[in-house]
This record gives C-alpha cells, structure tokens and sequence, in this order.
C-alpha cells in the first residue's frame, strides 16, 4: 500500500453513534484539500461487544474476548496504533493491549494530558456510572496531579439515563431536567465538565447544552490525526 | 463471533465525508434499542485511493489497485458482503468483485429499482463528470425502462466544483449560483434530482438545499441494514 500515512484502527460500535461522531471528528480536525491527504483508518463497528458499565458493576458478560476479536481483527488488516471511541472499555485496555503488537492511544490519559496543559485544577467528570465507579478518570487525573467534582448518586444516574437514550437514538428525550442538574452540579468544581463517555459529546451537539467541557473524542481524534501523520486545520 | 447479523464491508474514504455519512445512515435507519441490535461493519477508509473522476476522464492513475486492496483486505476481516458509499467508483465495480468471493451491493442498480418503485419516469442526475460521461445512471436507470435529464456542460462544472468544495471541507462555499441553476435544470426533468455522487447529500445537508431528491447513499444504507439482518426504523 502507497501510503504515507499510518493506519490507525477504531475498535468501535461502543455505540455506532460515537464511533461515527469520532470518524467526523478526525475528518474535521484534519487540513486536507483533497481525498488523498485524509486519515486512513479501518473501524470495527462491532455493536456485539457486550455492555461495559453492566460487566464491570453487576457481572455481566466481560467484553474482553470481544475487544480483544477486535484488536486482533484491526491489527490483522494493517492498522498501525488502535483507539477506542469508548471511555469505559478503557478500564479493560491493559488486557488489549497484551493481545497486540501496535499501541492503543488511551483516550483518558492523553484527555488529563490535555487538562493539565489549559491550567484546569478540578474539573467535573459526566461519564457511565461504570467508568466513574471504576476511578478511571479520577485515577488519571490525580497522576497529573489534579482533582476532580463527581455527581452524587442520583444526578449519576440521570447521566446514565442520558447516554443510554442517546445510544437508542432519542432525539426527543426530555433534557431539560438533565441541563437544570448540570448547572448545580458544576458549582461544586471549575464549571467545565469531562465528557467522560463518547455518547455525551453527541448528547451536547443534539440538545445545544452551553455548558464549558472537553471532548475526550476530540482529544483523541486530534492524536489519531498527529499519529497518522496527518496535518491539523 | 457470536453474531447474528452479516458484517458488511465498506470500501471507503472516497472522499472520508461521505464514507461518514453513510455510517451515520446506516445508524439512523436502524431499529435499535442497544448497542446490540446495530449493523456490524468494518470500514476501510483509504483516502489513497486515486480520483475516479480523474482516472476516467483524464487518463488519472487507475483506483482499480486501492480499490481491490481494501475490498480483499475487508474480505480476508470478515466481512459478508461489501458496498462503496462512491458512485463513479461503480464504473470498476466488475474489476473489483472479480477478486472477491463475497457479493458487493451496487448502490446504482439500487437506486434505479427505487426510483421505478417511485414512479418517477425523468429524474435528473446530479453527479460527477466522470459518472456523467460513463453513463452509469443513464445505462442504469434504462435497464429499468426509465430515461433522465442531464445538467448542460457549464451546469455539470458547477456540479464538480461544488463536490470538490465538500471534499475539501469549505461549508462556506458560495452557493447561490449553484441553487439557481438546479432551477433552471429541473425544468428538463422530473424535477427529482438524483443525487449521484456521495458528496452531494453532504452538500444538501449542509446547504439546506430544498429540492426534491433521492439520495443514493440513504439506499445504500437501507440495503447495508437489511442484507445485515437489522431491522429497519
């Protein structure tokens, strides 16, 4: 293959929609006039990986076999480096990565990289009950050394309500309850909020929450572009 | 892999936007409560795939290599079946599935079988000059009994440029003129565009272009969804 580029692989379908919003990240993020100056990927969409949040907090099938099918998959076809566009799977991505032999970009490690670097000292993670419960965010931050604000019991459970509408594609969702509770939440932090599970950005682009926040999915697909090779806009 | 649904193929990044939205489609069209119920895919964005366009027309360099390297490479990770969210990719489609043993659905002869189930007798096609001049709708659309309307020489050069405007990402492309003319060309026709080449449903969106349309790439994604085993919204 005549290609200057690497080849990143997405090991995707955490939902579709995320995996989506990641790929129209990266074409975005990329300065490209023509086809031919574009990220070369290849995305598994593979919607049969089971449920993250539901095998790390109440024992539900582990997704590694199905993670690890598709590393391998993406390593097999040519991919250079791999990402996942799904913040919770990041609580499995050591055991992927024993599985390989090209890196994974961790998306929450390069997103605290990024916090540390615009000066913000407490940031409000929004993610899956399974990824806050897990400390992923919590854990990276304090590596970079700074804290972080976390929803109490019943706001978290109106995030999880959120994403899991968002995977169904419910573009009519009631969210006025949701932008009310961020707007308390925030108080207890530095009023900008992590969206810490690949569903939230799109949750913010759908129902146009002004809220300050960082995109871990932008994050990553601007280290997808540079690790590519590619140039920035 | 434990799965129910076919794993679709995509041959893609001709150009990246519309490989993106095709995913997105294929997501909207989907009957879907979970990640779960979504369509398997495995996309091959391979941007270095050289201009069809320029190939046929221009004596460019052949994409028939690239094409058939991502639709073996897609082959030999899984895939059931392929598609190519490209129309002017289609005048190589015979090359192309020659080297595969899995089927590729051809999103021309799809949309033609539609537009008959449509009753539309004289749609125009909008497209690019190199499908144009191959006269891939044309044949298409008379093998179902069906004739069309075509843009006059100065009218298809406002058609490229444009679908060059999307591939290079220019949403603040001057479109005005473009809107007038498609006024002036529906008169020839149906007034029913077809929109064949997959930057100009991008192009649609974008613009908030108003006249009537089929979009090849939304029966692409149909087909995809069905021939998957998903079921469709």
């Amino acid at each position: 293959m005549s290609n200057i580029f690497k080849t990143c692989g997405v090991i995707g379908g955490m939902g579709p929609s995320a995996t989506a919003d990641l790929f129209q990240k990266i074409i975005k993020i990329t300065a490209a006039d023509s086809d031919q100056e574009h990220v070369p990927l290849i995305i598994h969409n593979n919607p049969q990986i089971p449920d993250r949040t539901a095998a790390i907090l109440r024992g539900g099938q582990s997704p590694v076999d199905q993670l690890v099918f598709s590393a391998k998959l993406l390593e097999n076809a040519g991919a250079d480096f791999l990402a996942m566009p799904c913040n919770t799977a990041h609580y499995f991505i050591e055991d992927i990565q024993k599985s390989v032999n090209i890196p994974i970009l961790n998306m929450i490690a390069l997103t605290s990289e990024e916090l540390l670097n615009l000066n913000v000292k407490k940031p409000t993670v929004l993610a899956t009950s399974g990824t806050v419960k897990t400390k992923l965010y919590e854990n990276a931050l304090k590596k970079k050394g700074l804290s972080c604000n976390l929803p109490s019991e019943e706001q978290q459970e109106m995030v999880d309500r959120l994403i899991y509408a968002v995977k169904a594609g419910k573009k009519d969702y009631d969210i006025t309850p949701f932008k009310d509770m961020l707007n308390k939440l925030s108080e207890g932090g530095d009023n900008l909020f992590i969206l810490g599970c690949t569903e939230l950005p799109v949750a913010f682009d759908w129902f146009d929450i002004q809220n300050k926040f960082i995109d871990p999915t932008m994050v990553l697909a601007k280290n997808i572009a540079l690790n590519s090779g590619a140039k920035l806009v």
